[in-house]
């Protein structure tokens, strides 16, 4: 019998409960003994629940409980889960958590303190919620170099983006509708302006390149800005905008490139396809090619459901896992985005379309134009070719100078 | 240092060579400790190779070498592989394959084998070759009871579909485009009859369910049938034909479905659009929803990938995985699928459409008419509601009895 305790009865928390209650047979069978919730904190008072009794306001009580080997960490937030998290290392047990903040900022010490306690610190369910991805990556493709990640890894924002997309929603309408139902926070900032999937892409990033990839050196910017025009546009290319975390080895180096931006993603392209509150992971690994894993990013079961995965494992197991970890690193192991190149779709205003064209031509020299039906006389689209990002940053001024509006600039991949 | 030996060099045994010569440095970081290839057992020459010295004909020197801790089974068939394993586990080495036959055939005994003697029998290379399915099946969906599976599982007959889909080229000529690029045999049978798809049908559904499924109850169509025409109203009623192999619990019972057959897919489905030699599998959890895998379905070094995964997580552990397993089981566990009910299209032909659609929606009730552009006169298609296959084959009967001739039966799958 593992005891286990979990920090938090919100969402994910309240999930686990309800799994481990529904599941237990088949958590008998894959862990070789059945688990049970010790102890419960929160704040909150749950007086009414058939396990009120479980639970305290005092996390002392779990910290001291011997019988307590493994504690499920799902109160978000950097503090107090780290300090928490950290004491319970200390004491031996060991922690699971689904908290992406904690992980992307203080992932390498907390394994780093694991490892020194001969305990484990895990956290499947924080990246992609239900859907393996964290252990896969790290035991499956162990054979593989990997050379490249990315994902669409938010689902409130493809939500967003798959409304404007399939039913001509403009943003703010969809942004209601997914906080109306519920995907999306009253203030979304983390969501939309790409936070969330920023954190998530350095957990993923850290993990396959082996040192710890810090949020703030990573080039992130939200999908607040993209319009329905822009959505007409990548039709017109032959795609569809998606918000994509991504991170790549530069060949010969030891540094990285690593970004979450909003992206065309061509038609053909896997990560096209995955709809409303899906997340995708594509993995390119040098003897694998591209391995995509699929599935409901977030919400209550699901991630439940791997945090439990998670407890199942570590109650297996009664040794550090070695490799399922990275290295501290002060340094910034990410490369100025500056110094990377990418290939372009801008939108533009001015006078009009000759006038517009003539002159991104004698810029830009070879662009390829996009003619989407319906668009106004006064703007058009482009795309460019491969190009250093400091270098367009020079075109787009020399647009500028012209009196021609730069309306939109997103990134196009090619996975 | 870890010594294994290599059971066949034919693709993937030099796969493996390849991978453990040029990954050394990643598998060191995740296996603790270097991997070295000790001996290769092949009846064939290879003294151009740089390491001949490794080859031996005689299986002895592998299985008396106390140095071999883990043999890579590579063959392929069943005998000699079988006897093969089961020496080897009895003498206390583990075995990693990537061999779907042996595994469908004897995966329940191997895996009862290597548990009293304490070594491991591995196979995440059996299905889905480079995708990791098998391990993140088994211990990321831990905490879920799995109600479904469905694949598209073979390589060889998705591309063949795929260039029947997209480039309008009839079945003869996409096999022989197939054959010519190394992806089909010369004897397709195995493929395109549908009997690789089953074999590892049978593998997901006996991890997922618990107890060994043979291959032979499970019910088998290949798409040597399908032609153009399906492939049109296929697209019709808003979808794709795809060989898929699926799995289901049946609510209630000990008992499940399991089939291969070609089936119609909607547009909106992630199997939709799996293309080419990749392969996809959609795991349906209580907890997690649809997860889905996608990848390289096969080809080398894919393939060497995961069986070196395994054989790290092998080196790694010294003891029995205890509940990478399920059970022996004589009885068969696969329900009659005549006593199972499916959603159909057909095709028919008889004197001309009126005729036809009169007869149909008589004889049927309620179906949906199919109206692809450029069909023959003569001919029409229609999709049937859900209706249980003995039922269908009587309704089918009664077409014939006037003169219809039922062209093609595909079933309609809602993954």
């Amino acid at each position: 019998m593992a005891k286990i305790a979990i920090l938090g009865h919100g969402v994910v928390g309240s999930g686990v409960c309800e799994v481990v209650a529904s599941n237990q047979e088949s958590i008998i069978r894959r862990a070789g003994q059945p688990i049970e919730i010790k102890r419960i904190l929160d704040l909150r008072e749950f007086e009414t629940l058939s396990y009120a009794d479980k639970f305290t306001k005092n996390f002392d009580d779990i910290l001291n409980d011997d019988e307590i080997s493994v504690v499920v960490e799902v109160m978000g937030g950097v503090s107090p889960a780290y300090e928490y998290a950290k004491a319970l290392i200390k004491k031996g047990k060991s922690v699971v958590t689904s908290n992406k903040e904690l992980v992307a900022a203080k992932g390498a010490k907390l394994l780093k303190l694991a490892k020194e306690n001969n305990t484990n610190f895990y956290f499947e369910a924080s990246v992609g919620g239900g859907i393996p991805i964290i252990r896969p990556m790290h035991m499956c493709l162990a054979a593989n170099e990997i050379d490249e990640i990315a994902g669409i890894l938010n689902g409130t924002t493809n939500f967003i983006l798959t409304k404007m997309i399939k039913e001509q929603m403009n943003f703010d309408t969809a942004l209601k509708l997914a906080q109306d139902l519920g995907y999306a926070e009253r203030n979304p900032s983390a969501d939309v302006d790409g936070h969330d999937a920023c954190r998530k892409i350095c957990i993923l990033a850290s993990l396959a390149f082996g040192r710890h990839v810090h949020p703030e050196n990573v080039l992130t910017e939200g999908i607040t800005n993209i319009t329905l025009e822009d959505v007409d546009y990548a039709n017109n290319w032959g795609g569809v905008i998606k918000l994509i975390g991504r991170a790549k080895r530069i060949e010969g180096s030891d540094k990285i490139e690593c970004m979450v931006t909003p992206a065309f993603v061509s038609n053909h392209s896997q990560l096209a396809n995955i709809d409303d509150v899906f997340n995708g992971v594509l993995i390119r690994g040098n003897a694998t090619g591209d391995v995509v894993f699929y599935g409901k990013g977030a919400g209550k079961l699901p991630t439940a459901s791997a945090v439990i995965a998670d407890v199942i494992d570590v109650a297996k197991s009664n040794t550090t896992s070695k490799s399922l970890s990275w290295e501290e690193c002060d340094e910034n192991i990410v490369v100025d985005y500056k110094t990377t190149s990418s290939v372009f779709y801008v939108r533009v205003a001015g006078k009009d379309e000759d006038i517009l064209e003539e002159a991104i031509d004698r810029i830009f020299n070879t662009v390829t134009h996009l003619h989407p039906k319906d668009k106004p006389m006064n703007e058009t689209g482009f795309v460019t070719e491969l190009i250093n990002e400091n270098e367009m940053e020079n075109l787009l001024n020399k647009l500028s100078d012209e009196n021609i509006d730069i309306l939109t600039k997103i990134r196009i991949v090619n996975y």
